[in-house]
């Protein structure tokens, strides 16, 4: 049976043969995306099981929407405007693909920052849309050029990962935050405010979500991946209520609903009494990785390679003065680590700046020591 | 946000309504497609949960295909060729979601039975598929009309539910398995088999899939919503692997993969010593409630009212010689009873023949029959 002409525009996913490559005994992952398995909280998920086990409201089918319980907390905790409302997806990965399902037409012009969260140019490219880039600077994006974009064309939605960007590490600034939100408003284009890393701030100061300066104008993913466990797939969108109705009837299409036992765990870790300090022991330990990743890139990289330094999130991303980023990967990964070319990162049209993308959360200090000592055998 | 045009075709769902006025107290509802929350394997599912609880495996990122271990079962347990795959989904809405979006573009034909399972409607006219419909027997379709059809333009693929279809309760006879399998060789049409109430068959003679007959060109949809809880939205897609490689790149675009302590609950719940009583438990309580249902159609409805008989799954086809559905359903909310006008489950198009769904799986004896003497007197 041939594919959808849709699905045929999906490339084929070169970051995911290079993680499959990644998982071979011997190789020292800074590839993935992925959190610490050894800082999960095994001991609320445990706790949160056993608990859900015994009740008996989470085996029928439930609504679309979400745990009416689960949705209650993430009301408060999300500070939601009474004219706001949630939805619970299965993973934020859901849904990034719910809105570009409901509300993308083929054709339609979105924006994105370059480089971009590879997920996201997957789920707009499935869903036809015209995709048009910012470049990013390092207090996020290229101001100027993003009113250019807004201003030259009919843009629908604005999808960006203000905190702790995938794959840069960049902040925004609170001086862009609120600049970028009165352009989603003067030219009314939605915002989609990716959050996963959010909470995974481990220094300098705490910002506003850009959606706070536009609330009218924006709909915020967030994610339990980074803070509890992937592995239970569940992520939330909060947004204007006329907005999320029509995203629940897709969803509603897609998959009736995410799983109530999952979502009932979820409630129990996030309400907790430990959870903050779990949070907190995330935080120190990505910190300490991330230092660790930095003074190895700093004592054994040449020079003439470089990086902004990150506030939290998970990944540092490492500027090259030249080079070909794919080459640099392959040999790396000869040597024994695997990292992600930058290349991958961009659309197809994107001027890209050469660099690759390390990851800091998933290894050990002494790990991530040893693979910058491996990768700079290839410089 | 303006919605995509897609989704503006989406009708609207009167069942929704109904569904929602069914939970209403001192409502009895033969309205919804819900199993008896009360034959649950609680006891399976809270040992699973438990066991699960520890194991470590499980809250990391995982593949998108599913959990390696459930995914050897289904292997075995659906007797798979060593050419074909599986992958696990978000419920099989997810699974025939994912088909449409991977293969249907905007146009193509497909063919569904009329009536049709309301949530492959959803999906099909969502994907923008050119919906035709070929009327059902007490046999399955009419295949001369199918025939017909296949020949008469490109047909994509052709949905059906052969087992206790939803919302008649039909199950196809040995003779239209076969006859079908082989107009869907002649013409290369996909067969897309829908089995969720495949293990609820409580009389008569167990058949083969339709598409054990023609493997190739087929791929089946099975639910663990029925025969252990929906709550954890899991079921499964298998067929040619091919076609499956293809689904796991639109699904990992869409959320990744699914929940992997649900998958390790289920291959625990399928793996029990007691999950075969299980099975037979609710199968026997099906049954009583099925009779319970059919004697007080015989004993409390006017002779004008017929229905099929049924071999198991958990609807019942009430036709109607002459009034309107809608109304009927209608006054009997009144009456206090909630059931499903037939009309909802037919394409625009489609010559609708006057009907209700009666859900019998959800109710207990003395509720359906309580539901029934309600209902006569809507007649």
């Amino acid at each position: 049976m041939q594919t959808a002409r849709h699905v045929q525009q999906l490339r084929s996913s070169y970051i995911r043969e290079i993680l499959r490559a990644a998982t071979a005994d011997g190789v020292i992952s800074l590839a993935g995306g992925l959190p610490a398995a050894d800082l999960f909280p095994h001991a609320l998920l445990q706790e949160a099981l056993i608990k859900v086990a015994g009740n008996k409201q989470v085996f029928q089918y439930g609504e679309t929407r979400g745990y009416a319980p689960l949705l209650d907390h993430l009301r408060v905790t999300s500070d939601l405007k009474t004219s706001h409302g949630a939805l619970v997806t299965t993973g934020s990965q859901q849904g990034l693909d719910l809105i570009a399902r409901t509300y993308i037409n083929p054709g339609d012009h979105i924006v994105l920052e370059a480089p971009s969260y590879l997920g996201a140019l997957q789920v707009f490219t499935l869903a036809q849309a015209n995709i048009n880039t910012v470049v990013q600077t390092s207090n996020g994006p290229a101001l100027m050029a993003l009113e250019q974009l807004f201003a030259s064309r009919s843009v629908k939605l604005f999808y960006a990962v203000p905190d702790f960007h995938n794959p840069t590490g960049i902040s925004w600034s609170l001086q862009t935050r609120k600049d970028v939100a009165k352009l989603c408003q003067a030219f009314n284009v939605t915002l989609i405010e990716d959050a996963p890393y959010r909470d995974l701030r481990f220094s300098g100061e705490h910002l506003p979500l850009v959606s706070s300066f536009c609330p009218e104008n924006a709909m915020v993913l967030r994610s339990s991946s980074k803070i509890s466990a992937p592995g239970l797939r569940l992520g939330s969108v909060t947004g204007p209520e006329e907005w999320i109705a029509h995203l629940i009837r897709v969803k509603q299409t897609s998959d009736l609903h995410s799983s109530l036992p999952m979502q009932a765990v979820m409630l129990e870790v996030f309400t907790h009494p430990e959870f903050e300090a779990h949070l907190r022991n995330v935080r120190i330990h990505y910190r300490q990785r991330y230092l660790a990743l930095a003074q190895a890139i700093n004592q054994h990289l040449p020079p003439e390679v470089s990086y902004a330094e990150v506030e939290g999130g998970m990944f540092l991303w490492l500027r090259l003065a030249q080079g070909d980023p794919m080459e640099i990967a392959k040999k790396a990964l000869e040597k024994g680590v695997a990292v992600v070319p930058g290349d991958v990162f961009y659309s197809a049209d994107d001027i890209k700046s050469p660099a690759i993308r390390l990851n800091f959360s998933y290894c050990k200090p002494e790990d991530l020591n040893a693979a910058i000592q491996l990768l700079a055998r290839v410089f």
